[in-house]
């Protein structure tokens, strides 16, 4: 991804190795401060991890897999390195397959960049392959970060935009802020301010309104899982979004790697609905917003029906959800 | 409304008088702290105007009647009190509409206090209208603050949930928090606090997901505007929860005062949306939340189609799309 930084614009992977080091944008300073963090030893890996420096499943897996690498290199006790890594979030598949992935390599920094590099040739096909959908002119809504913040590098839903614009399209992106934990105001803004693709930042109750009036041509997200009916799992307020542009015959896409894809469980409504920590939506930047004796609740991810999804962008080309379940 | 003072629970209405004051809910400081403001005259009346202490289209016009009335008793230039109230929101049907309403009264503080209580009298009459079609057992969800600090008491949205509840319904609300601004986490929690209705405070990314797991059972919202084709105007975001109500089979109801009804505009989409200022979306709680670099935009409110709307609550009984256009 492209990054503005003092020195002008540099080509930047969100995580990445120099020498023994792994280094990575630190995400949880942005979008105002351009941190960087490095982590010396598979401890600090835990703690990149766990405290969200890094975040997104493919991004997690490469901090693993280069984490494992270092450990190799540095010879100390892998069984123990692999274990402490894998402990930062216990329910991380990416996670725990890197780390797996990488035991017993012989040349494990050769490995671990080809681990990263096969992560980012995926999203860059995914890009590629969703830019034949935009059009010189369109305007694209998002929503959350599925970004290369989130994936190293292009990202999957941002994917597309990315290669459109760097092929010269004119393009123009909504990007939702993405109640509660802003991923799409903090995150996919300073990707697409640093790619200088013109967007807005709206409050997700505006996307709706948008799509309405006609100034959305078409909507891309992310997905942490397609189930085999075509159901997908993604970041809460997803559903609506989809509908919304389902009611007004604006195409809905799914970009995301066909390892997204989860035959074992059937339809969507069988996904558990995680519900995530009250203080998320009690608290904005660090103030309450509600009555202390309000309750509150906190899904973080909604279901969206195959039926709302025109396409899903794979790095293996654009399916429909009957081509999807062929798959399966 | 009922509110939880240190002296235990207080009956109260969002402004009032007492001799020659003004009184009011400071509504700035809420959820956190129940202060009061005080106006002792005329320029104190626009300033709690124009700071926002009081807010909502009915409270407002019940203040500027009230702070008429004031001049008035205190016998200054009654001309110059006029433009001087007129000018704390210059856009504001109901602020003109009191002040014109107050010239010329010989009973100023009565003719105010009529004013209030018929403001107060049709909330009621849409509570005890609209508590109607609330069933014991009920979940509600709501968006933004449509509350008694919006109407001086009961409000309009909240009225029937309050009504229904006094009379011993077992309800449950959901309250959209309403971004930009946050009045359902700040405001509307804090009405169903005081009067000790059970509910949640939700993102509104999650209301979606809420009535697609059918866990809600009508929606009721408030409304600015009511056009001749039953379209009507409302806060960011209502727009994305009628379709979900609709695709859902939740009905969608609007609670509003005949007032709210306006003849002259044919079809919804004619209704100029306002941009409010940028900062809203760009900053919560004075923290910067997007990229310098990003643009920003603000719609204030959206259009709801007339379709997607299964009753209009009003002071005169609950009607249908169709009964309203004949009542135009």
């Amino acid at each position: 991804m492209k990054v503005k930084t003092e020195d002008g614009v540099e080509s930047m992977q969100a995580v990445w190795m120099e020498g023994e080091k792994v280094k990575m944008i630190d995400q949880r300073f942005l979008p105002h401060e351009l941190r960087y963090f490095t982590a010396k030893d598979y401890v600090e890996i835990k703690k990149a991890i766990r405290e969200m420096m890094v975040r997104g499943a493919p991004a997690i897996g490469v901090t693993a897999a280069y984490g494992m690498a270092q450990a190799m290199v540095q010879d100390v006790e892998i069984e123990r390195a692999a274990e402490t890594i894998k402990s930062a979030r216990p329910t991380a598949h990416d996670l725990f397959y890197a780390v797996d992935h990488m035991m017993g390599k012989d040349e494990p920094v050769k490995a671990a960049e080809e681990y990263a590099e096969s992560v980012i040739q995926k999203c860059r096909s995914i890009g590629e392959n969703g830019a034949e959908l935009i059009e010189n002119g369109n305007s694209v809504l998002t929503h959350c970060n599925a970004g290369a913040l989130a994936t190293v590098d292009y990202g999957t839903a941002l994917a597309p935009m990315r290669v459109a614009f760097r092929h010269g399209k004119d393009i123009f992106v909504y990007a939702d802020e993405t109640r509660p934990r802003l991923q799409g105001a903090r995150l996919t803004a300073w990707e697409l301010f640093n790619e200088d693709i013109p967007h807005s930042v709206i409050v997700d109750n505006a996307a709706g309104h948008y799509m309405q009036r006609g100034e959305v041509d078409m909507v891309i997200v992310g997905t942490d899982r397609i189930v085999a009916n075509g159901d997908i799992a993604n970041k809460i307020g997803t559903y609506e979004k989809a509908l919304v542009a389902r009611e007004n015959d604006i195409p809905f896409y799914v970009a995301a790697p066909v390892t997204t894809f989860d035959e074992s469980t059937e339809r969507g409504v069988e996904i558990p609905i995680e519900e995530r920590d009250d203080e998320e939506v009690r608290s904005i930047n660090e103030e309450v917003i509600c009555p202390d004796g309000s309750d509150v609740r906190n899904p973080a991810f909604d279901v969206t029906p195959a039926e709302f999804i025109s396409g899903y962008i794979t790095e293996k080309g654009v399916f429909t959800t009957s081509e999807v379940k062929d798959m399966f």
